[in-house]
């Protein structure tokens, strides 16, 4: 068995709205940040898994996703996996 | 001037009561998953920014970081640029 360490990254699909990016990008201009757009907020979940191998992690955790992380009717997820440090 | 996308990780520091975290962890075994520990939440903030160089736009983010995405006191952020296609 190996460790690693996953990064879920959960964001909403193109086109959902999202009223937490808005609210950031437009009150950026006001404090001095004039060059920022495409505000979008998600959420990031790390966790520490173990499995055999790196593809059995990542079947897990995609598994994880699909069933209780993410909403998939509005939301997408990325999985960054890491070998942990034994 | 070049555009990159910034991708700040925003979590709770250590020792700071994660609830969302704790919960998804106590749930784990009950479905499955028995291999799974550590689950943090925290945020995932994906924005577009124009600066003259890479140096320039990570100082902008952490400024911004620092302002008001994140809470100094109870959250930790780290800053992730890539180059845009343009």
């Amino acid at each position: 068995m190996s460790a690693f360490e996953a990064l879920v990254e959960v964001r909403l699909r193109p086109g959902i709205a999202d009223p937490q990016g808005s609210t950031i990008e437009r009150s950026l201009p006001a404090l001095g940040f004039d060059n920022v757009s495409e505000v979008k907020v998600g959420k990031a979940i790390r966790l520490h898994i173990e499995a055999d191998d790196e593809a059995g992690a990542r079947g897990q955790v995609e598994a994880l996703c699909q069933r209780f992380l993410t909403n998939p009717v509005i939301e997408d997820s990325v999985v960054t996996l890491t070998k942990a440090a034994s």
